[in-house]
């Protein structure tokens, strides 16, 4: 898919580090700044991409096998590309997206080793582009997980792991982040909100074009 | 996906060609011969895949892109393939399917031309296996959609194209059937049924290991 004008912007983190929360913050701050602001999220993001997103997180979580679940979140991703955030990057806007393709990569990945590479395989042939920025709210996972078993929610699916696979997954970000530095900004998500918001503020403001 | 001890028979061919009746006569023919039989359809076939199939064919037709389409029936096939296909041939049935991956082949294949190489890609990364036999239905377009049109039915969509359409897919089908000569079983469907039917049973008996 060919790149917009805009600023593709996703924020990635472990579950309890406060990315959606800084979606928002750094969306609003963008906003005061000037600028034209898509907020988003994954899995969903499009009206298509939702329906898909409820068929795969409703119901039994065994039901689709992992190969499944990833052609079914690919699926969602493809839409949500089409029919809102290319649109959008068309239009000149800036997108933030709470989550992207290296969600699927962290979690996936995890589950079974041979999946990443599926992945990535998968995400080259139907999607083929990254975020031109990607914001990794890092933080210690017993602080993490302390804040996500805080909060409620239907879909609990994602936040039912405990500490040792949310240590892997911050793991698993700090290894794409160091993989990918001109994509990755690393935040340090263990402060007070308004001081991470600052931070990721400053990160993206430095990247518009 | 590795191969089982079974057969795996695929009917296709184009609107109205007969190959639905063909499957359920061809089920109940190996049945009174002693073998045991899974008849099965796509897109759907497994409870999974027959929730996408909902979501893909309910709603407004064009609310897919044709490549999120081809995602949702690669996840469909996938989950087909892992919960009904193989576990039937690992127990050494025989699995008589109505249309399978060819049908995406020339359906989506004939919509825009470079389709048809990202559908090989996405069969050959996620599903990686072809029908042990295929038996091509063939007969003039005229004849079948005059037959397709005289049936009721929800799901029109896939007979909705008109006689041009008909005569490519039957072209589509014909120049699979030449390319891969051992799998396919070109039968002409423009006869009686009966007749059509014996041949079809002979065609698979003689494939049965």
């Amino acid at each position: 898919m060919s790149a917009g004008q805009g600023l593709f912007v996703s924020l990635e983190g472990i579950d309890g580090s406060g990315k959606s929360t800084q979606a928002k913050l750094l969306a609003d701050a963008l906003k005061r700044d000037g600028h034209e602001v898509v907020l988003t999220r994954e899995p969903g993001g499009s009206p298509g991409a939702e329906e898909i997103r409820a068929l795969v997180l409703q119901g039994d979580p065994d039901r689709w096998s992992a190969e499944t679940e990833i052609l079914l979140f690919t699926a969602a991703r493809r839409d949500h590309m089409e029919r809102l955030i290319l649109p959008a990057l068309e239009a000149g806007k800036i997108v933030v997206c709470d989550r992207f393709a290296d969600s699927t990569r962290v979690y996936q990945g995890l589950s079974r080793g041979d999946l990443r590479r599926l992945v990535d395989q998968l995400h080259d042939l139907m999607i083929g582009r990254e975020p031109d920025l990607t914001v990794l709210i890092d933080m210690e996972p017993d602080a993490g997980l302390a804040r996500a078993k805080g909060r409620q929610g239907a879909e609990e699916r994602f936040e039912d792991f405990g500490l040792s696979l949310q240590e892997r997954m911050r793991a698993g970000y700090l290894d794409m982040a160091q993989a990918a530095p001109d994509r990755f900004r690393v935040i340090d998500g263990g402060r007070d909100i308004e001081t991470v918001a600052g931070d990721v503020h400053a990160a993206v403001a430095a990247a518009i074009p």
